[in-house]
Order: structure tokens, then sequence, then C-alpha cells
């Protein structure tokens, strides 16, 4: 099968998602296969407007620089698919798109939600007997994806959030009596980030502790151990995921004492942190401080793991492989095959397999007494934020590739 | 005169206030005025306590690993002196230490307070005529020393902010409809970090609004220019200084509607980005994100200007050429000699002149609408964030220096 290769992306950004990009147009501009290369701007809500553009047009250096280019340079969307049986409308829009480009290879990067749409079209195209293959390329700062070692996105996040965490330790050891720090770090239903944090014990830098999602949060419990840590150390660092939660599977979050008379209605989730602190203040009568790290978790691309970079841009070259070779319905999956050295291979696993599923972080990474990492984690992670890219520098910052966005008619 | 130095630091910490202390003792070990050289922890308090060290056993690789530490390895303080003619207790006590110790040579590295406490005991030693120069050496994330162009520390942050603010930017670039996005930046009383977020700009990723403390506040014009934007573009990235007040220097931070009924009293300040934040969600019913930058402005070396390292270390190597040519009472300062190409020289000024002391933004660097800022300071801005020092990682972490700390015994 000969034709054209159309890429998009999806979900939310990470600091890598533009090399899997890169991986397929580098990948596809050598593919005899290949006719075309186009990329879909905003997903599929960008479909439904014909905003699709030329990517064979990139020049190598911007190619090069999408490798350190955080963000989805062809934008996102939460679009989310009816079931074709229900409602087919935007299924039939999309082969129409399809059939005149003559795209006979289709490319979704993005992490659970976008491979439950990246499945749902390639059951459609199965079904009405559509020419085109479907392959789904796997991102996620949040490593929650089913059916592969860990996902691209998330090397570069515990990159930042350990080093991070280690210049914090630093900077709070040097009083000598200093506050509790809370360091609150994304991850609503697994704890992947924030146990990445204990990356930074390696340089005597980590958390006195370190609290997921996946064990249930008591605060009195929490309190107590808080007090004897500060005594001891006159600090204390503590790393929380918004999405701890208590044994009645309440968030921590619906604590805040002053929900009463403030009003986020659309605030994200997030803010735990100060919930926290809140009690620690008035419950221990210690100073305290709540650092979010917030969303340059996801696009610090100035400090990305090489190893990351280089794992999503081969995802993005296996999948194009992969769907010139005819298969479809399939998402690059990541297997290692060893940790000392070191060694990856990409397979693939089946998109319905993997879509709208969660990965936990498994009990044998988070220590017994629940508020701690273990160093079966430190074994998993620690070859995940090897290495540095070589970030171009302009007027001392980062470098961004920039596309020239040449649109296609249809 | 001939004898030992003693260094300390105080004050906030920086990125490169440890390039400073590489500076001296480097500088120090080949002088051959210098007897020995120590250091002195957690500054007056440390003091008290008799907690000083031989810096003299570190090794040539611990000295050049302090470029590029984050946070006062020696330890900080807040330590406030009276005045020596009001209670000179901790004066004598002074005086007691340096002469067992001989101690011809004290450094301290801080900002505004801590060249408040090199002032006095400057004073105090020329009143008593007691043989020791005192040199302060200046630091401070925040700029607002005055008589100098610039204070060590600034450049690295403003070198983080920028970078920051141009990959939160790309991030919320990628969705259509986006969220306004606020970033709270440091600065209480003077908004130099807060201008430092427009160098983003310089890649097309600047904020769309940049609000300083020099500047009163309208809450209603602020949102009727958000709303403005957030039509026009579908995202808003806003920098806020956490310091900004209204025409009538109340901080913006009291307006928080939900102060009755929590109770932080020990924390800092802060938040302002949150109290804004709702503003926006309540009055235009938008879409928003509040990010506080919090402490990595301060500790983030791993994204540190080289200029800036560059030129904290060679403050400090003069403050100990100074020192020994019987300055004292003095701080060292940076003299911009040319801006094209960017040349300094390291001068001296009165600690009496500097103690204390704000230097604000000025006016010329703010826009005439108040909301942005001009390139006249970015001009003034940009050299101090280029360049990038090579950071040893270790597990794919930065390496900090450790010192042996070996303990002086008095």
């Amino acid at each position: 099968m000969k034709g054209s290769v159309l890429i998009g992306q999806s979900g939310g950004p990470t600091s890598v998602i533009n090399a899997s990009l890169a991986g397929i147009i580098e990948e596809a501009l050598q593919n005899p296969l290949v006719t075309n290369v186009y990329g879909l701007l905003n997903g599929i809500d960008g479909l439904l407007e014909h905003r699709i553009i030329d990517l064979a047009v990139e020049s190598k250096e911007t190619l090069s620089l999408l490798k350190t280019t955080p963000s989805s340079i062809l934008g996102s969307s939460r679009f989310k698919l009816d079931d074709y049986k229900i409602n087919d409308k935007v299924y039939k829009k999309i082969v129409e798109i399809f059939t005149k480009l003559d795209i006979k290879f289709f490319f979704f990067i993005g992490g659970n939600d976008s491979m439950d749409t990246c499945n749902k079209i390639s059951q459609y195209f199965k079904n009405i007997a559509f020419e085109c293959n479907v392959i789904g390329v796997p991102k996620t700062i949040d490593n929650d994806l089913v059916y592969t070692d860990h996902a691209p996105g998330y090397g570069s996040s515990i990159k930042y959030i350990a080093t991070t965490i280690a210049e914090i330790y630093q900077d709070i050891e040097c009083y000598k009596k200093g506050k509790v720090t809370i360091v609150e770090i994304m991850g609503r239903d697994a704890g992947w980030l924030t146990a990445g944090s204990k990356l930074a014990s390696l340089s005597n830098n980590g958390p006195d502790l370190i609290y997921l999602p996946e064990i249930p949060f008591d605060l009195e419990d929490f309190l107590h151990k808080v007090k004897i840590i500060y005594e001891k150390k006159g600090h204390a660092l503590i790393a929380l995921s918004e999405g701890i939660k208590d044994k009645n599977k309440n968030y921590i979050l619906t604590y805040r004492q002053f929900n009463s008379c403030d009003n986020f209605g659309h605030l994200q989730l997030g803010g735990v942190g100060q919930v926290i602190a809140e009690a620690i203040n008035k419950k221990l009568n210690l100073p305290i401080r709540s650092i979010e790290l917030n969303i340059p978790q996801r696009c610090s691309s100035h400090i990305a793991s090489l190893t990351d970079i280089n794992e999503a841009y081969h995802c993005g070259k296996k999948a194009l492989q992969y769907a010139t070779l005819n298969f479809t319905g399939k998402m690059v999956s990541i297997k290692r095959v060893s940790t000392y050295p070191y060694k990856v291979k990409y397979e693939l696993v089946d998109l319905s397999s993997v879509a709208n599923k969660v990965k936990a972080v498994p009990m044998h990474f988070i220590s017994s007494d629940g508020c701690n990492i273990t160093n079966d984690f430190i074994e998993y992670a620690l070859p995940l934020i090897q290495k540095e890219p070589k970030i171009v520098y302009t007027n001392g910052m980062p470098t961004f590739a920039k596309l020239k966005k040449q649109k296609i008619n249809l």
C-alpha cells in the first residue's frame, strides 16, 4: 500500500511529544511507500476544520529542533469521539478527507484518551473496509499507559522533578531552623511522577516523605511524622501527589477549609499542598512553604532526558515502519530488554487493550510504611533520566522549532 | 597586613552565591598575605556558636563544583545586629573570636540586609581601632541593590524565569481555546524579576501583560485587557509580581476573599496569582491557571547564566584583592563599561551607602501603559543571561559540591 501520511497530536503536551513527530516525519521522508507527509492541527477538532499542513517542506534544522521543543507543535485537542455505532458523522467526515488526500497511514501521538480515539477510528476503518493503517504513538508524563515499560515524556518529567527537588532541598537546608516545605506534584490517579522525586535521594537531597494516590493518606499520622522529622533536622521536605486520597477515597484537596467561601468553580485539581500546609501550620505551628511544580513538569524541555528524547523519536520511526508494513490498530510500546545495561526494543500492542486504561504504581515500588519509595523504583526509573540533549540557545534562551504551517487545500 | 580570611553568607540564597565563595577562596589560597581560609556556618548565628570551618582543605574539584551549586553552602541566617551603641555584646564576641583566629580579612556575601550587618561590623572595628578589613560581596536575585549595575544572582534567576515563561507559553498555545495563565514571580518591593519575563518575547513567547509593584495595579482595567486578549488569541499569559499594590498601596494579595476563614498566620507573601485568577474566573468566567514560580527562581542552577556565574566569581576574587590592599567598609560593585560589546569592571562602593536601600525598576523600563516592559530593559538585561555553564551530571542529575566541614577548634 502506497499513499500519504497524516500525523496528529492529542491530549496534554510533554517535553518530547515533538521528538516522536520528528521521528515519523524523518522516517516517512525516506520511505518509498509514502507520497506526502501531512500534519493535522489541533487533532480531530482541526480535521473537522480542514486544518492540515504540509510537513515535507520543513527544513532539517527544524526537524532537529523539534526534538528539544516542548508542547504539541501541531496543537492539541481534547475531542471525545462518539462510538461510531451511535453517531458516525465525524467518522464519515474523516473518511471523506482521508480519501481526498489519499491518507493511507495515520498516526496519533497521545495518552490513554488519545489511544481510545485512535482505536475507534481504526475499528471504524476495519468495519467499512477503508484502507488506512492507524498506529498510536505513546506519550504521557503520567506514565500510566498499560502494556509499555514506560511512556515517552515520563523520563523528562522526572528528570525535571528530581533535579528541582534536589535544588529545593539544597535551598531549604541553608537555614538552621527552616521551614516544612511541601512540593505538590502532578498525577491525579497514579503516583508515577511523585515517585520520581525519590531519585533526588541519590544526591542525598531526596524528600523526607513521599505520598502517592495509591496509598490512603492519613493526616494525623502524617502530622506526627512531620513533627519528628522537623524536630530532628530543623526542616522537612515532603513530596505529595496532587491526587492523594484518604481511606474513604475522598481527595485530600476537599479538606480545604476555605472551600465554603471561595468558589474556584472552574479551577484544576491542585492546591492540595496548601491544604496540607495549612494543617501543618495550624496543628503543629511550624513555618511552612508550599510549592506546586505545575505545568513546568510537562514542558521544561531545557532539562529533558536525552534517553527519553531518543525513545520518543524511535517510537515515531517505528510507528512509520510498522504502518508501511501493513500493521494497523496498534500502539508502539517500549519493552525493556535489560536494565544493566539499559536496553529497550519497540513492539506493538493492540490499541483496544491500551485505550482508557490506567497503570498504577505497583506496591513493590512503595515502601511498607506507605510514605516513601523503594530501591526497586530507583532501579526502574534511573535509566529513564540519563544523558542530556544539546540545547541550542538563542539570546540565552532555548530555541524552539517554528513550523511553516503551509496549508493543504482540500 | 597579614592574617586569616573568614567568609560568611547571609540572606536568601541564589544560584551563584557559592561562585562568589569559590572566587574568594581561590584568590585567598594564592595570596601571600593570607595565612588561613575559614568559613563561617550560618552567618552571625554560627559565629556566636563557634561554628567555623577550614576551607583551605577543599579540593579543586569541590571549588569548581561550587560554581554550579545552588543555595548558600555555608548556611545562611537572618540575624539582625543591634546598633553597637545600644548593645555591643555581639560585637565584643566577634572581636574575641576574630582575635583568637587572627582574622584580618572578613567577607560577607549577601543582599541589602547583609550589607547592613557588614557595615555595622566595619564601623565598630573602625571605632575601636580593631585591625580587620571588611568587604561585602553582593548577591540578590531581587537586583534591588543600589550603586551596582546589577547584582550577582539576578542574571541566573531571569534566565530561569525567561526560559520557563517561554516553555509555558509554548505549552498553553497548543489548545485552540486555552486558559488565562497567571505566572506569579518573586519581588515584594521591586519588579526586576518580573520584568525579566519580558526576555521570552525575543522568541515570540513573552507574556501578554506584565505587572510590577512599581506601578499601581487597577483590577478593573486589568480584567478589561485580559478579556480583549483572550477573545483575540484564545489564551493569555500574564506575568505578575507577588508585590503588586493598588493605588492606595494595599497589596493585591489582601483582596483574597477567603482571608476571613483561613489563617495562614506564618505564610510567606505569595498567592496573589490565585487572587487574580479568582477574579478572572468569577468576573470574566474564563478558564484560568495560576502558576507560582516559587523558590526554583533562586535555586535552579541547572539553567544558570554563565555570565552571572563568572561575575559572581570575579566579585569574590576582587573582594579578596581589595581587602588585602587594605580597603575596608566597602562592597564590590559591578560597573557596566559598555553594552555592545558587553563589558564590566569591578569597583568599590561604601557599605554605608548601600545598606538597607532598595533600587526600584526605573520608569523608562516600564511601558507607558504600565503593563509591559520596554526595549530599554531588554537591552539592559539580555547580556546578563548569556552563555551556559557546563553542568556536571551524576545519575542524570546535576552534581552539587559537598564541603568537608572540618571544624576549627576555638
